[in-house]
């Protein structure tokens, strides 16, 4: 599978535990995780004490830590899902892989037990060809290459920064679908991994992502939270919104993102049709999102991830600030970030 | 995998037969293509006597045939690869499949048979994505959907105009990447169908392809030759050329390109080394054609895609033209074909 060469030293593992109960997490995880450093952050929110089992070598963070950080008056909330973003900003490694701790690791078709980690940053180490579509997906995975009629000068591709992973098992799905097909759980393993092209647009999921900090850190950020933002992921679209600002990003920085492996196993959680009593608020926002994603042109005078930010947050402000109050709020909560981002980079 | 409901009557497989014995190639693809009309052109080139197997609702033209259809005097040559847009001409099918015939039926992973009409016709029938894109592939498949954060505005999609099939064993690449990498095949079946974004172009390969004629069947026409053009995949780029101006078409019109399943699997035929001598020139037309596609601008008022053609001819002709002769023997072509098939169609 991978072919990465992957330095311990070079990766964080960031976990944002919305479970007291890490047992099951992490000893799954273990044949993966255990010769990396972890991060794990505390959702804000929650009461119990961690429960971490031994033999990893992991930082937790809790809510006295981030306000000693960020400090209590920030318009930022780093609670729920968002308390991964903590991880982020505190992390000093080159990439960053971060799994939601209801997944443990899938199988890939042969049975074998995939590393989500080592092909994240295999996915971060090779790169990324968004100019032009190669119909054998990854040309630079083993056994792979470029198909006839692919330009020789697009063939260098361009640098990776974000690895967009799958799931096995549920799916990740808004609570509308979830509830409506309770029952169809995702067993199709597809063997691939693909560049997104540049200017089209993917609903990235926070379940299971990577990223090169050092490239594109300060755009994956907290920013967008519904009013009635809850603990399941298809009451949330915080992630959603970070990957159409990282996307438009990366397009602008002539960046790639890719999509496909690795694969995690998801397990079951929560009432989808509960859900729905909340839901519908992230469901229609986007109807408004993706158009003023894919509109967005960003000025040549932004050269880095966090102007690139600045910048969006004018435009959210300018032009969906109106439609709904959330827009504002999350417009505010970006440019923060990059306040934020920047702070924790130079102390 | 195919949950399409087929009716014979409006599929025509198309084979353009640049072998004379198609013995193998027939009974191989017989469980497949005895329930459809065929229609196989000779390559007017070859010399030698078709051989084709009993049993099949198989219609034969060669040479003169294209003559009294076409006229000896046309600047269009239907000669080599070529030979099989003659097909695409003359069907009255709403759907057309092309296979080459050094192509048999593959296996997927479970190790069944492959129904590559099957794929390709459920690939046309169900919707395409082209406005964003979704993680889980294509979202119309059984088991599959649309994943948490697709606007649901964009879940209605578009109508699917291309279908673009793989290989395995050998991959479709140029011959300078089989010359040096003889021994490798390709062994990784994907089992995926996904849409290409809008926006994005892709090598659209002529080996194993299925189109709307209804929606599309203009587009899909002779036009670039390579001086030293060959009886190789990899000594053509035509099928390239074709499938840059058909997805600027789809874009144009709001149609669909899907590409991944089916694969078919494909026989070593011919020296790579040897084609090196010849082969350069496409490699080397393929960095001015990419720019100029990926800029093109059709106006409004091409609303067929007749009119897309011409348009696209023009602006060959205006901004590439001067670069290598070739290109404006391929914008005359363009304009020929349009009256051609208008002809045919209205005779």
């Amino acid at each position: 599978m991978s072919q990465a060469v992957i330095n311990d030293n070079e990766v964080d593992i960031v976990i944002g535990a919305l479970h007291a109960d890490l047992t099951t997490f992490m000893n799954e995880w273990r044949p993966i995780f255990s010769r990396f450093h972890l991060i794990i952050v505390k959702d804000p929110d929650l009461k119990e004490e961690l429960q971490i089992p031994e033999g990893f070598r992991a930082d937790v963070y809790s809510k006295a830590d981030i306000e000693r950080v960020v400090g209590s008056s920030s318009s930022i909330r780093f609670s729920g899902y968002s308390c991964r973003y903590f991880g982020f900003l505190i992390s000093r490694k080159k990439y960053v892989v971060c799994i939601d701790d209801d997944c443990v690791p899938a199988k890939d078709n042969a049975g074998y037990l995939v590393d989500a980690v080592a092909q994240h940053v295999s996915n971060l180490q090779t790169p990324a060809t968004p100019f032009f579509f190669n119909t054998l997906y990854d040309p630079f995975r083993k056994g792979a290459d470029f198909v006839r009629g692919y330009p020789f000068s697009l063939r260098e591709g361009v640098n990776c920064a974000v690895s967009c992973g799958l799931w096995l098992n549920m799916a990740d799905l808004d609570a509308p679908t979830q509830a409506l097909k309770a029952r169809q759980k995702n067993v199709r393993y597809v063997d691939a991994v693909l560049t997104v092209p540049a200017r089209a647009l993917l609903p990235m999921s926070g379940i299971n992502v990577a990223f090169n900090r050092e490239a594109i850190g300060p755009a994956i950020g907290p920013a967008l939270r519904l009013t009635g933002e809850g603990k399941l992921r298809w009451e949330t679209v915080e992630d959603i919104w970070c990957g159409m600002c990282v996307k438009v990003i990366c397009d602008h920085l002539g960046l790639g993102v890719k999509t496909g492996l690795p694969y995690v196993w998801r397990t079951e959680r929560g009432d989808a049709v509960q859900s729905l009593k909340k839901e519908w608020e992230g469901v229609k926002l986007m109807e408004d999102v993706v158009p003023f994603f894919q509109s967005l042109k960003l000025p040549q005078s932004a050269t880095t991830a966090e102007v690139c930010m600045v910048e969006i947050a004018k435009a959210v402000k300018e032009q969906l600030g109106k439609a709904h109050p959330v827009f504002s709020q999350a417009a505010e909560t970006m440019v923060e970030w990059v306040k934020l981002w920047k702070t924790v980079a130079s102390g």
